[in-house]
């Protein structure tokens, strides 16, 4: 039986997600026993399409790519437009609500409320979006679990690098004291620029010119999208209850050329670590630069590389490094979700 | 209902995950339903002990520690001893066979005939022998799979660091074509002192000295540990069916001091890479020293500390990194495999 998904927002990630699919479909059929068909898109500013006996997705991204809107999709039978976000997660007749919308991470919103309405209507949802996992963890997989629905967010702290799927289903079994990584790349360029003799303006602009940083950078330099991950990691990994407010949390602003050059010729490195520590019980969550030793493996990540190291007690520390951002990177992300509701659905029905 | 284990071979990495058993079992149950029982040990040295309604295992632990044997195992109810290795896998009431024998890898004896023997008489096998592996795991695992039993092998390449499950569960949906790694802590630890100007034999000695390498370490520095993995990752995660002898190899023995500090002072560094492609279909596996840059990620990993990348198609190089050795580190691995045979088998019983 075909797996119907409904795309609320259809930016990069989600069309990428779109292509992955039409790209593989073969393949994910025979290695996973998965069918996906794609019943909706609703865009705030692309519009929307509906039609429950599945959309031609190669269609629906020519469509897109060539008006910015899905609203010129051609008007074959069954074709429904114009359905909010709210009324497609609501009433159209998807198994998942792939959920990529332009969300404020501050309040988490729209993703949340969409999060929230998929669950009650019984669907599942698969998100890149931060704000739900930071903000109302707790809440979400609580309803998720008490509607029997999937919930997969892997690529909200590295993208389509498993830092929360590979730990739970890897490295079960040991107790984790310390999470601790690498998890902006915009950061992490920076100062790896600024190791290499730019100012701190000069490198922003030049992270600005590859797209690693927005026009308005705050969000990155800050912290803040850190602050974020910390939060997810707390929660998720750690059983915290952590709102992203108390993790402490110091960006890169001030930091000088001299400085980062200085601890350069020392033998060490400026990194913005996120840092989750669990003792006994209680869960802290911090994001600061701190001066490592050029020794230690997180040093040796550069450019707008993530990395993430867990402190096991059995295992060792076990570090998994990659991308952490990218198109397709998280459109993977959403697939890998997919794949393991898959499992999950298979499970169910044998 | 308890999982009854039966431990052939009990020496370092049994004795560790033993007492990792013993140590968080209560853990174990309330996070993962797993009540595990030790029923049975048998080891060609330390003798052999069975008892159906399950062994104490610190009573079992410091029974080895002090006399070396576990024969002394007191002689409570329902104890039987002198079982060789086979009647314990054919005879006794074990669901899972913990295979940790002292194992030849030429031969893959007599670990292959112990996963024969479990298989044949309807029981699962966790292992960290890389034996059966490297030169059976096509019809191992066909024989698993008529039998409908578990065969767990995660610590057979980096030890507790999940180089086999992380791929598979986190990453699928990808194509991979090529995994690449440093897979040998002994070697990797000799170049990193070479590095810093030791000769090859003195590096040798230090690793001797450190336990890092044996006291014949052919099987290190020649390649052929790295080759049996790199064998391993082709036939497991590339659906290969290579022999390892099929796996060009070249060791260390002929890198010079004044080699590896060249290329140092060039901006690179020596490496013993195990490299597997996949070249449409084509998979081909090789060991040997290559000069890569010292921008490499896997340039950066230094000492006896093992690391593997995947170049992964969607989510884009994924590199894991771990300690690759270590008793309780690779009593961990079994840990691992025995979570995802409970796993499994509450799936079945749902």
């Amino acid at each position: 039986m075909a797996t119907k998904l409904a795309f609320v927002g259809f930016g990069g990630v989600g069309q990428a997600l779109a292509e992955i699919i039409s790209e593989r479909s073969g393949e994910l059929k025979q290695s996973y026993g998965m069918d996906l068909q794609v019943v909706a898109v609703s865009d705030m500013m692309k519009g929307s399409v509906y039609r429950p006996e599945g959309l031609d997705i190669d269609q629906l991204l020519e469509t897109v790519r060539k008006n910015g809107t899905v609203e010129q999709y051609p008007d074959q039978s069954g074709v429904l437009k114009g359905w909010s976000s709210l009324e497609t997660i609501e009433h159209s007749n998807a198994d998942v609500i792939v959920e990529v919308t332009f969300t404020d991470v501050h309040t988490g919103e729209p993703a949340i409320s969409h999060c929230k309405a998929a669950f009650q209507n019984g669907k599942s949802v698969v998100t890149t979006n931060k704000g739900p996992v930071a903000l109302a963890y707790r809440e979400l997989s609580k309803l998720a679990e008490e509607q029997d629905v999937f919930f997969g967010f892997e690529g909200t702290v590295m993208s389509g690098t498993p830092a929360l799927r590979m730990p739970v289903m890897a490295l079960a079994g040991n107790r984790i004291k310390e999470i601790k990584g690498i998890l902006n790349g915009t950061i992490n360029y920076i100062l790896t620029e600024m190791e290499k003799g730019s100012s701190y303006e000069g490198a922003l602009k030049q992270a600005q010119r590859l797209g690693y940083a927005e026009a308005d950078p705050t969000n990155d330099v800050e912290g803040y999208d850190a602050r974020y991950k910390a939060a997810i990691l707390a929660n998720y990994l750690m059983g915290a209850d952590l709102h992203h407010t108390e993790v402490e949390c110091k960006g890169i602003t001030s930091l000088t050329k001299e400085q980062v050059q200085q601890a350069v010729e020392e033998g060490e490195k400026w990194r913005l670590l996120a840092r989750v520590t669990d003792e006994d019980g209680a869960v802290k969550a911090s994001v600061k630069p701190e001066r490592i030793s050029a020794d230690d493996p997180l040093a040796g990540v550069t450019g707008a590389t993530n990395a993430i190291v867990y402190e096991c007690d059995l295992a060792g520390p076990i570090m998994l490094t990659g991308a952490g951002a990218g198109l397709k990177e998280t459109g993977f992300s959403l697939l890998i979700d997919l794949i393991h509701y898959a499992k999950r659905h298979a499970k169910a029905t044998i």
